[in-house]
């Protein structure tokens, strides 16, 4: 075991599938890394035992790099609303983890360690603009599009998060009262029509109308429905009946940042998450018509849309940024 | 003429019809006031017009309070979007004064003096947080229903402007893509359901449809048409016709609200402007739906609602208040 050397710090990323989580130096490059699938949840005290896996993985990574457990700042991001004492309040895709109290927890084991929790878009929003696509850009928001939708807000250059800690949960704006009904218990929200869980609904709705025939006559396995991930990967290997499924989302993501324009006046918007890369596709038409639904049309000053920089690891890195800086 | 005594501060309030400035102490006492109608606007230069007025008001209340210029600092909000050069680039319901260099302007006639431009909203929002119905809340947001609705927010207990000082623009959220047209261009706005000019149009409708007809058979004067004012006024005084017209304001402030909790997580939420009275009446039926329409339903901490304390002076208190301590 030797010292922390200067400025590493350990971030943990808490997806539904996995826990991914890094050891970090100041230039942003992972030294250790790990990832656990996420125990399946159903049971009363998943945010326990999702807890306790994040305790492995923080002994795990510690043990790797030869470091004491306490040489090094620990931030954990978790998909939810996090309020000031550490307990996922509530998180949409992880129902049973409800009331979590996991800073508590890890702090019983790991006492007098640096340890902070915060909403998984939040640390991606963080790195992004620390290093990534966001860089420069002291008023940003990211927008992570994923099953559903996430939102980091940085506000002079910090992360924003709102008087408990809310702030930022895009996904559930309602775009239309008149629209398809979501999880949440409300009707239209954004994430119901720019999501992976959206690339599904219009998959179902376009196969039974016979709209990807193209693509489930090159199927070689055709006893499996098609998933919405077979869509976006023929999109972007450029079949015209995909793309031309998923091009409302345009149209639906460009509406969303007009809203988030209108509220935080973001610089720049930053797209990330699972969708990023069948995103790409549409961010031309996606910047054409943002200045059309802007308050003020061309007056309004132009806002850069980029995709995100570091990818999927960019909630563990920007984890480990905000433990080394916040922690 | 005598030196500044300790905390005093100017600040104007630039609206359509009027321009209120104040001389106020450091405890929100107004010392001095003046009221001058705004100049009509339709001219090219009426930016610059309306700059000259702006200067009347200060030199008049220093003349007044007996102090020298330069011995008050001083905030002019306006009611638009004001880029951080202090020129005002774009105000919705003042189209003329589009990029009218504000700022420059002042400082040429007041070289030396410490004046900033600020959004109208903000200035108001800033004076309710800091003195009134928002007392204690670092995260508020304050909703100014006017003609239209204009927004202010509080993060972290100072002024939230945004990447370009635009942030804030709530009345141009889009509700619903398929709602009324809104002279921005957009469709659906939320100033186009909760509003002075919402209040106006659903009279004219109500009108027609012959579901006003206490008020209108009430009325001296048959020749000139119902006003929303009338109608707003009539609630406020118990009739039952009119305060069934307007309750649809109340679903629709609760679900702005709902998107603006979404984004920002406030946990106070500040009503003010001129309809603030009327909008009293509806505030205890927007309380018991906002819980139903926030993700997370009752597991979301709770908002406070509540009316602005200031009225129509929260713009020039929260103009001095903001150039006394940022001037």
């Amino acid at each position: 075991m030797t010292a922390n050397p200067t400025g590493l710090a350990l971030g943990v990323d808490v997806g539904g599938t996995k826990i991914f989580g890094v050891v970090v130096d100041d230039q942003q490059r992972i030294l250790n890394e790990l990832r656990i699938p996420t125990v399946q949840g159903g049971m009363r005290d998943w945010g326990e035992a999702v807890t306790e896996e994040i305790a492995v993985v923080i002994h795990s990574l510690h043990h790797e790099a030869g470091l004491a457990i306490g040489s090094l700042p620990i931030c954990v991001g978790v998909p939810g609303m996090v309020d000031a004492a550490g307990t996922l309040i509530y998180a949409p895709n992880l129902q049973s983890a409800t009331q979590a109290p996991m800073l508590t927890q890890l702090q019983r084991q790991f006492p007098d360690v640096a340890i902070r929790i915060e909403n998984d878009a939040n640390c991606a929003a963080y790195c992004e603009f620390r290093a990534g696509a966001g860089r420069g850009h002291d008023d940003m928001t990211m927008i992570t599009l994923g099953t559903g939708i996430g939102g980091g807000i940085i506000a002079g250059g910090r992360p924003f998060r709102g008087g408990r800690g809310f702030a930022g949960e895009f996904g559930h704006m309602v775009m239309d009262p008149k629209g398809p009904h979501c999880p949440c218990g409300a009707s239209g929200c954004w994430e119901r029509y720019v999501s992976g869980s959206a690339v599904e609904r219009m998959t179902a709705e376009a196969l039974i109308q016979g709209r990807l025939d193209t693509i489930v006559a090159q199927r070689a396995n055709k006893s499996v429905a098609l998933t919405g991930e077979e869509v976006s990967a023929a999109a972007l290997a450029g079949n015209r009946e995909a793309r031309a499924l998923l091009e409302p989302m345009a149209s639906w993501l460009a509406r969303g940042i007009a809203v988030l324009a209108t509220v935080l006046d973001p610089t720049c918007v930053v797209i990330g998450g699972g969708l990023t890369d069948v995103m790409k596709l549409f961010l031309p038409e996606v910047r054409d018509l943002l200045p059309t639904l802007l308050e003020g049309g061309v007056l309004h000053p132009g806002i850069d849309v980029v995709p995100a920089f570091f990818g999927e690891s960019a909630g563990a890195i920007g984890a480990s940024m905000l433990a080394r800086e916040e922690g």
